[in-house]
């Protein structure tokens, strides 16, 4: 069954928290252009945070949007995720931004994509828990397998070979944290996502040209320093 | 003209230097196997190295091959062409070992990988040179197109936005140094050497599975620590 591979809704293999839709970033980002030159209302009512985002996630946000903005870049989002779960690498943490990011603004996140992000990671937390049976704080080469599965991704054997190999160090076996976990995972949802545009029809398979293969896998892979 | 982006044979765009075929590393392998038991004999003649291959490429690679395996991990063809470039970023390093790698020992090279890689490395170091004009250290956005033209891959203008946009840090004007060039050319070449693979009538589409989507894009993506 190849497109339960892609954490369709056709797939009984449960789902993967989405990204948010296009049509759930618009009025978003109508509502940060209303902002500008208004900075004293920014964090009125909601802020800019969905309905019944939790104040916790607000505050953390908050805390770290120092100059009211309404926007956080990758080291002010490493710091309000260090609030809630733990200070991820940068590498991880653009990874996330890139994935989360406004549409509109690739190097800054603002307070829905931020909300979306902090729910997701707590639904990764939880599967990772679960698959961390022995609390040591990092799971094993089957555990990842099993953990992805569980997030709606059921990665092929030689995929998850060549997946691993950059986690085992050499020695077959790895054991990887929480924010590598987060990482891997990510990747295989980014590239899922992506190839899942292309392939409308879910027969697992896609034509791409040359320059929208490159578009597609670039972002992921280079970054400044 | 599509097929002139592939950097292929029916291309008009100077050529960049190709990977060594894999008829070229299997008598290396052979070689290598010979070796096993015999480890007095490693450096004996050619000492694996393709013949004509200058001696200071030799003595690189010798020095830093300390327990004389025939073999360098990442570290130490980092030290190794510190000798004749300069100490490269981890990150290029790996992509280096990646795209340069013994097909058999993924987290090794040998004397003939070795001798191509840094044959290349003179080539795009020649070309790096010759763009710099001013001297800086540093190509900028322009130079880079134009760099990468030179050597055989026209990068779609969408494509070279998402590029650059890894390496500007916002601001629209890159900077690149000679690490930062290899490993953004590195990438441009090792996905076009991958996609073209796969579109063997240089239509510039190819038809990929899901799976050999992931398989093709991961192994540049993520690196454990």
């Amino acid at each position: 069954m190849v497109f339960s591979r892609y954490n369709s809704s056709h797939s009984t293999a449960p789902s993967a928290p989405e990204l948010p839709p296009e049509s759930y970033h618009q009025p978003q980002q109508q509502q940060y252009q209303s902002y500008y030159g208004q900075p004293s209302s920014i964090y009125g009512q909601s802020g800019g945070f969905p309905a019944g985002t939790q104040p916790d996630v607000v505050r953390a946000f908050q805390m770290v949007d120092r100059d009211r903005s309404g926007f956080i870049d990758e080291h002010e989002l490493q710091q309000a995720l260090s609030s809630g779960y733990q200070r991820f690498n940068l590498r991880t943490i653009r990874l996330l931004m890139f994935l989360f990011k406004n549409p509109y603004d690739s190097l800054r996140i603002g307070p829905a994509e931020f909300a979306s992000l902090w729910s997701c990671l707590g639904h990764w937390r939880a599967i990772f828990e679960r698959f961390d049976r022995d609390r040591s704080g990092k799971i094993d080469s089957m555990e990842l397998r099993d953990a992805l599965y569980s997030l709606g991704y059921a990665v092929p054997p030689s995929v998850f070979q060549v997946l691993i190999s950059k986690y085992d160090n050499g020695t077959g076996k790895a054991g990887l944290d929480f924010d590598s976990f987060v990482e891997c995972g990510m990747i295989v949802k980014g590239l899922t996502d992506k190839f899942k545009e292309k392939d409308k029809e879910y027969r697992g398979s896609a034509t791409l040209s040359y320059d929208s293969f490159l578009c597609m896998v670039i972002p992921f892979l280079v970054s400044y320093d």
